[in-house]
């Protein structure tokens, strides 16, 4: 699904419902850095490691299903998405990263084991090659960077 | 998230899937008040009681969820909110409730108690002051009074 | 089972265990409200609906079923229910109001949903047309009301 | 516990909650036979077989248990139950059942196994001999002659 | 499926595998009675009833569904069977019963409630009227009574 | 909802999140043959037997349950569908189908019952009159046949 | 296991426990084909297609499992069952069709997804390419048309 | 709930349904000691520490909660517990347990570990400050013991 | 039930479904000896150890009983089975092999515990001494030397 | 296993993982008083009451099985035992109090029913006599107090 | 990991917590054959077999993980283990074993399957080849035959 | 239980069972990096952001706890944890993570959401401020960032 020779790395970055709200709600929970200073972050560690990053934030389930699939059209080399509540249901949303077939990295601003039983149960995590839950925005970046990892160790495999 | 001073209350009035058929479809279990009917009935309740309604139905997840997020930075003192069949499986919409920060009330048309197993669990059920639930177009009335209630009793507190 | 043709209703409340505390006990999770006051408010309700309240309360499982076949005998058109720690268990209460064969509501002074595990269940919620809680002393109020629509509904079909 | 030599077998009946409804309620489930009725027939079966039977029906569980005490101060033999609703929930009960010491027989006027799931589970089961289910008022004339047999089976044993 | 008008009643008893043991095998569990010596009462109140007993035993599960068409093809009033294991596992045999359309009484040696777990579900249980357990050879005596009552019944309806 | 007289068949086709991608993803599991294939042999098929097809593909929950609302009100008389990810959870779906009041089939690509366990739960079965799964494009056609055989049954009965 | 050069496929319709009765029994579930007729339909597919037909009906879960043994001797194609209610049990007949190492597709007369729930699981399913439900006797007949087109599929392949 | 200043505590002691019979039933599980001889040990204990005891023994369930409104309105300053077979069901005495707002210690006579499943679930645990069971009446002494350990830890607290 | 005291010990052997292919299905799972190349062994095994071997293979659940009710007729030390898919579901059969009142081995070919959850669920080992699984044919060889073991240790006991 | 007639009693106390810091760990859980303080008063009792005790604390699972086993060796009469993390979890610490064969009282420090789910379970209680949990360091005191009771009351049978 | 083309097996054989007792706990489960005689009997079959015997017991799941990569750096062919009660619950172990990469086998002295629950689940099941247990100290034997076995039949493929 | 204002991070690295064997076992699941080369990376990180590395690695449970305990003993600001097969069973381990009383992060080489049920529960997430899993030897280096990241926030707050 991904087999361009292009020298960079395309990247989906996903963010589910609510996230929009991040740094703005409950801060105890998620912290108080907002989502456009996560992204921000992203962008530049994006810069500094030759990937470009598409970002894209919905409350529709449908509309990140949507994005995944106008990103494989364009050449996809990785995923790095936090569903917020999608994560714990949405079987959609897992046939579409699936679909995808490219490595895909989940995180999690908070430590979703010491919340609600039903938050212990990602949906999304089998599809994934792994994740990053509990340090609110760093996860997002030591996401990223775990997900640039995976590709390279991919290439030179 | 709602400090505003101003004297008149500004309640969201969220219906979810398929209630926009209401008083159409199966109405043994529905009844046969249309939604515009019930929510002429609402409106009359909230200028009877200084309260500005703001109602939305959609069939879909993220617009209900957009529409929070709306209400939210326009001031939102309530929610009252029949999800319908999300009530039972959206974590995205709790989410979406209890990063609103203001009391909701949760209520059904139908007695879920007596309806298929998976209609027992509400999802929003935790994130909700309380809720009602039997009475048909009753149900609806009676939660905005319930909602009016809780925000006057916190009001004086 | 209550076929009277007189035109003032009759109606059974019953508090079960505890609820003779209410007001006292616990009143973070339970309100300030006793049950007197209730029980007032819940008269007051009825001399303006033209309906006959017979209020019991009791700790004893029994004494409230006693009091389901008394009011059966004597003429009974509806209950108000709030069966408190036995409504998550007692499958002898749930039998007594499917034998009185009249509409009854259950009510909560408390949000069941966000407490044990064990009250999420109501033995009674199936055999009630419908249900309100969370509101302290106003869902009694809100349950009555919702009674009487029922009842008026009925009749009127 | 009963170690009388005298030759009449003594036998306590119990019927538990809603019973003296019996015949009045829902009779499609439990049939027309009054419970006075029943208790006709059971004495005419012990007059027949030469046993004394003392019937006691209560809606409060801890008279049905009392009941038990009185009769195993006085001589008891054996135990003919049906404890409606009660049947599915009260260790209390089974263990005053257990404590008698003497043959119990668990009866029931409904197939219990044709309707809620949790009428399918007897706490009494394990502390009696056997049972007899579904046969609306012969299920208790059955029973009693089971549980005679039963006595009789033991003295010659 | 039984519309004979034959005065007299055609019954079906059923005895599924390892019942042809019965009196032989663990004589503590299932008593000391032959299934011969059952077979013969059986028939006894048969005769006393006016009923016809076709008294079928095997170990195979398809024979006793055999012997079910075949007496439905006959003309078949009523079915007493003690499907033995098959009680607890054979949904094949169930619904050879449901198809049957005759009342069934479902009758145990032992008292399956104090034995292994998987014994407590009954599969057959729903598409019988009834049942009697926990009486050794007496269960199926007083099955039969309960059974020719059930058709007694019926028929004067 | 579908009393129209109209000699022709309306039938609503209704492909879920990610069929889109059908003969693109993953194609041991999902097959080779693309959705517009599959779109192309059943308008032949309804051609062929006098049924105008109306077809839908969405990635978004709320916009298949539009489509349904949409097509009731055009007169509709069955629904094809393959609800993907959402067969397994979505009660919103699931209520729209029942809300349409007309006979529904299911059907899946893919063999269901030799996957992941939560895709053997279907949410939308209990309210479809049946099924075809687990052979790829052939699942839609004879879906599709087994529809109009339905409608066909229902209007000579 | 099937690797015969004949170009007529062999295929063998196993029939269970109680299908003999399709037509007469509870014709509200299974509708008034009986299964002769329905053998005269499969018979003619089979003619129309270039496949022979071996029809075997059992209660004997034995006997199906030796049918299945014989025909894998004589050479076989493809299976299709509708194995009843051993569907939901039999450990020992899906060993079997595993064993024969042939496609296997499973039909059934009724909507399983809308009766008990221990009908939901089908110990089949697993072993079987796919399967076909609630369409009555034209069950057999899709799942037939869907055996052949795998056939012919796997054959091209 | 109990701010008195009098010098001396004032302790309720609960005995449940059946305790009654302590020393004479079942002595193998419960011992000999009878319920007169536990209560006079008690009593000595609480003399010999400044502690006014209130004893009930009841075998209905809500004079074990009236016993409890009764002590509160009386000054309550500790509970002591056996609530028998109620200890595994009551959620209406565990509500009064923590009404009552004092430490309450439960006792059992049996080791309830070794005993049936459903006896090794304490409804009534989560809202006493610990527990001591299987050492027959010497649990009661090392249960009062407990208490007025608890007691005078938190008064010096 | 095996009383005799000829010194020759007489052993029944159970192959149950499709055991009869042993050596001929799944391969990979089951392994290449064919049953009889078992039987063979087995006989052997028994010629050394003064051991008479009767050797039954069935697919019908109802034969397997059979064979062990003639053989508790003829006289019977010991009982080496593997059910095959009958291991996991029959309680029938677990009867009878209680019933024999004789030493039993449950043997499998395979090692059920890397198999299909259902599989590790042996109905029939409560009522074996032991067992041997995962060794293919050497597993029946084992089994047998552990049932003569164990007969040979009963006997100097 | 402990046979000997010497008259001082040899008692093993068992402190597991973690217990070590008792009093310094989360002390609003577990207290202020430390192991050594807790050990000094055991001794105190010991003293009192002609007991010998040996103390053993270790992080180790089999270090605590080992001192067991070297107890049993040495003579030894009872076992005082607070598992921690290990109480709910292990099968061979259970094993080994089985294997000593002289009674076991199982302590806690803090109140296991009101914590996390899985503290809820003791794998230990079922081989213990009894325990005493809640009540900090005292629940120690008590249960040492309890043993030596324990033993009383078994020396004197 | 054991490619070594030395012609002698080097075997590790494994007992778990309490084995070191074995012969002196618990006989009637265990049997009076003692550890060592057990570990000489097995070095005899493993002289008569051309196999090296490293036999080690620990009470301690790291000293047998220990143990395993100890052998592992010396050369190793095959594991016989009885992990005692760490069977059930070490996924360390398990672990190990899969680490080792050379066949294992599992035994135990009883027979598990008629014991407490949680012996029935063996954790290390699914990562050896196969199993024997229920006949005291002749299961090691046997399964170190089974071993032996499995490591010829490796060999000669 | 980490007041020293000492400038330098002290961090305790843990490695649990089988983790020494890293790069040597299983690789196509846990990757060739072997935990030596692990470990210097860890030290560079340190040794880059101004922090003391002390490392375990042990097969031992006791032996990682005893780590903690001595670990606490000189000054301890954070944990990371790769306690392999025992986070998913070990509560001891999770009391002494919590005791210990500073952050920790808990890592895993595979990503365990894709491997067996049991891996999917960690004991440990709990008590941990976050993870990393899946990335093979990047999971632990990306572990320790997201420790001293979380230092440092909790530092500057």
């Amino acid at each position: 699904m991904s087999t361009t020779t292009d020298s960079r790395r395309r990247i989906l970055v996903l963010h589910g419902p609510n996230l929009n709200l991040t740094g703005r709600r409950e801060p105890d929970i998620y912290g108080t850095t907002t989502l456009a200073e996560i992204d921000t972050a992203l962008r530049a560690i994006g810069t500094a490691n030759g990937a470009d990053l598409t970002i894209v934030q919905s409350n529709h389930e449908g509309a990140l299903i949507d994005a995944m699939h106008t990103a494989m059209d364009g050449g996809l080399d990785g995923i790095l998405i936090n569903a917020g509540g999608l994560s714990h249901t949405s079987v959609a949303l897992r046939d579409a990263v699936a679909a995808a077939g490219v490595p895909a990295v989940e995180v999690h601003l908070s430590n979703v084991a010491v919340r609600e039983e039903f938050r212990r149960v990602s949906v999304l995590g089998a599809v994934c090659v792994g994740g990053v839950y509990g340090f609110g925005a760093e996860s997002y970046r030591l996401g990223l960077l775990a997900l640039l990892h995976t590709l390279e160790a991919n290439a030179t495999r």
